[in-house]
């Protein structure tokens, strides 16, 4: 920190209410909140366009209890049965403080980001999959799988923009006009390097903007939404470290700047070790057979929600992890949807095909023949994946390597890390009203944060759309917050 | 922080060169150096006595090779068979640097204990178990277990005081004695409440003795051994959530109060989620049958060191955890060694046992089979177990509930927290000379830290021995530190 504003200074200043450092879904929320509260809103983004991570994400926003899209779709939900459902997906340890007000405030959230031109189509995407290839606004994120189906009531929840695939930036277009229309302004190519403090309170920020020493001055607060610390090796290293060598879900921005720029002032961390991962799988495909750890062992329902699929694996399971199926079950997913994904072995014997996949002898066969007594009779009593997709699996088999990843159709270069990518989850500790707290639990003065920055509602657990949900929903509570100003 | 020495202040202060705060091992063996080393010292200690949690544990030290002991009992070993050992048992993403200077040092730093009048007796202890009901001074920590037996030559490194059961205290009596003996001075029932620091260096700490408000002024340097955060659940639900509602390993008072005043100096923490797990499981016992999950699946070689089979079991496996074995196996185990366990379930038939505890249908049989078909023929092919553990189970066979724990022989409430007890690994981000990191990589002037209240050389993994063998190596280069004081 520094005394800013010293004489002798020579950099240019810039003035407004509230500062927002990072263009991306928490910082644009922040930013209309700010603005719509009547404060002059600086926004700072160190690439040269806003977007973010976000932009480049599959742009799922984790919202229910009864939204317009599910009730046309058909659904009925409340806000304690998605509470139940993301308490239990997002946990153990989800933080409940955070959740029951998200939860509580979905459908209102659902409703401004509507106000603010964000689109969702009202259909649902019924099938397995990590992105749907349609306009569909709605899709299952899970909650119709085992164990969440004996917790709640199953709806869908996860809405999303009118775009096949990746609609992380249809969203922030929508979101970065509405700050446009709302008078904020944005300094893009400006990175913040430092905290200003004065009195105790947080001021302003230092920055480089194209090649020059800048300063911003905040009336009212700054907002930190700069993302997680995925790319920082170092960062992982010493608070994630099961992230290390697997590939990044990022904007290749996410270096924890706003995170480090905080603890330099006193603010404190929670859960650093938080992370999301994702395996290089199809669950349309994992679904019709099975997935297998490197001991032939089934795991988890392969119906499960992505990402929960995932972790059982890459936290808890030997790698390499199969996906064994059978010529039925291969060829009812349309090549369309298999994302250029092909078998790496066949074989009319299982033991033939577990010894060419290394496992010990007799235990794929044991796995395969304990899923076809299960199936005939209609009941995985093992991992209570539904029985839509139980059907007795019959030679010739395949196994295809889930680290080999996916090809055409899909993201390239998504099968580094082992076919493992993530992100960080744990960051600022903030209160709901996105006030950065000191490590003695009291909140920074003139400090505010949300998004990956943070850590959000989450516990050991991940669900998609959660990120996206959170850092909008506390986004734009941190940009009220700050609009406020000092008490 | 405070301005300390303000004039007007009436509390008593008391001057030294090097301040150590916490007299467990870590604060013991820094003491004593930075006595060595010419300092004057004073030690602070919260309660009544010396000891801390050091003094309440089994008084393993991890130490190899090629101590005098472990040639008595005619073992050869190098520092870099006990590097690649550790390197594997604590990762991944073991703390390299600090690991490569502990295990050079190691034969060094056992000769050092010994001349401080630590006292390991030269006999091994060849059985599985938590800790030996002996006074051998040697002891097998999983170095014979797969898959260590094919990274390095095993060699046992688990050194422990002439006591059977619990050896913590014996070590830390000759600690303290040794403190003595080199002219420390301790304070007992002094509890430091925050660190004094003056232009932007650290002399002191406030402190309460006997409800009185105290000072201590260090002149060289001050050395926080306050053991880990387990105690405090708010800690423990910011960074080590996995840890709540589990049972505490510890004297009571690892409430991460140092990590907490060095905090609000500007010190960074480092992997605050790595935790250690104990299961209150019999090794030997498991090692003559078989350790399954809730589903009936074996998961670990059940004859790796107890702490790794915990680990596996409670991180990555569901619970309930039963052993499983025939009456030969369990008659095997000497009734002393049962530490009071006993079958909770007894059946004939497989399928009968594996529904009476819950199991898939079959899931249970099929685990058997598995591993009788290996025993048959003397090789476990999926987990590797020792050839000599390995022999066909045979009805009538017995389950017995491991969180039920152990009863008599052993600590008392050990079966709290579902059978599983632990303590946390993350802390202090220090230098392998014990130097307090700031947030920005550089040292905090004047602050030192060693043992549980830092990270240590653990990544992932844990091995009993590394907690009292890291805190004693490096508490003594922090003392050492210390006492040369300012550069």
């Amino acid at each position: 920190m520094i005394a800013a504003g010293a004489s002798g200074t020579t950099r240019p200043v810039t003035g407004c209410d509230v500062l927002v450092v990072g263009f991306g879904c928490a910082g644009a929320t922040a930013a209309v909140e700010a603005a719509e509260a009547g404060a002059s809103v600086v926004v700072l983004e160190r690439a040269s366009a806003p977007g973010g991570s976000s932009a480049l994400s599959g742009g799922e926003l984790y919202l229910g209890g009864g939204t317009s899209v599910q009730q046309a779709c058909g659904f009925e939900d409340s806000a304690e049965a998605m509470h139940a459902f993301l308490s239990a997906a997002l946990g153990p340890h989800a933080d409940e403080e955070k959740l029951e007000l998200y939860c509580r405030g979905s459908v209102a959230h659902f409703d401004w980001l509507v106000d603010h031109g964000v689109v969702f189509q009202p259909s649902l995407h019924d099938r397995l999959t990590w992105m749907p290839d349609t306009d569909d606004g709605l899709m299952w994120l899970g909650e119709n799988a085992w164990p969440f189906t004996t917790l709640a009531a199953p709806a869908p929840r996860g809405h999303r923009g009118p775009v096949p695939f990746y609609a992380g930036r249809a969203l922030m277009d929508s979101l970065v006009a509405a700050a446009s229309a709302a008078g904020v302004v944005t300094h893009t190519d400006t990175r913040a390097t430092e905290l200003v403090v004065e009195d105790g309170r947080v001021v302003g920020v230092l920055a480089r903007r194209f090649g020059q020493d800048v300063e911003y001055r905040a009336e009212r607060g700054v907002v930190l939404t700069t993302g997680g610390f995925v790319d920082d090796d170092r960062m992982l290293a010493d608070h994630a470290p099961a992230l290390l060598g697997r590939g990044k879900v990022s904007d290749g921005l996410d270096d924890g700047s706003g995170i480090t720029m905080a603890l330099a002032v006193g603010a404190a961390t929670r859960r650093m070790a938080a992370h999301e991962t994702s395996l290089t799988y199809l669950p349309a495909l994992a679904a019709r057979g099975m997935l297998v750890d490197a001991r032939g062992q089934r795991f988890v329902n392969e119906d499960a929600y992505p990402g929960i699929v995932s972790h059982a694996a890459v936290a808890h399971r030997p790698a390499p992890y199969w996906v064994v199926v059978d010529e039925t079950g291969f060829e009812e997913l349309p090549e369309r949807e298999r994302w250029g994904v092909r078998p790496a072995y066949a074989a009319e014997d299982l033991d033939e095909l577990g010894a060419e996949l290394g496992m010990p002898e007799g235990a794929l066969a044991a796995t395969v023949a304990a899923y076809n007594r299960d199936a005939e009779r209609g009941e995985d009593t093992w991992f209570h994946k539904d029985p839509r997709w139980l059907r007795p699996l019959v030679a010739p088999y395949a196994a295809i390597d889930v680290a080999a990843g996916f090809h055409p159709g899909a993201r390239e270069g998504v099968a580094e890390g082992g076919g493992v990518v993530g992100f960080t989850l744990g960051g600022l500790h903030t209160t709901p009203d996105g006030e950065v707290l000191t490590w003695a639990g009291t909140p920074v003065p003139g400090l505010y944060a949300a998004g990956r920055s943070t850590s959000g509602i989450h516990g050991d657990g991940y669900i998609s759309g959660t990120s996206l949900g959170d850092a909008t929903f506390f986004g734009r509570l941190a940009g009220r917050s700050a609009a406020a100003g000092p008490s």
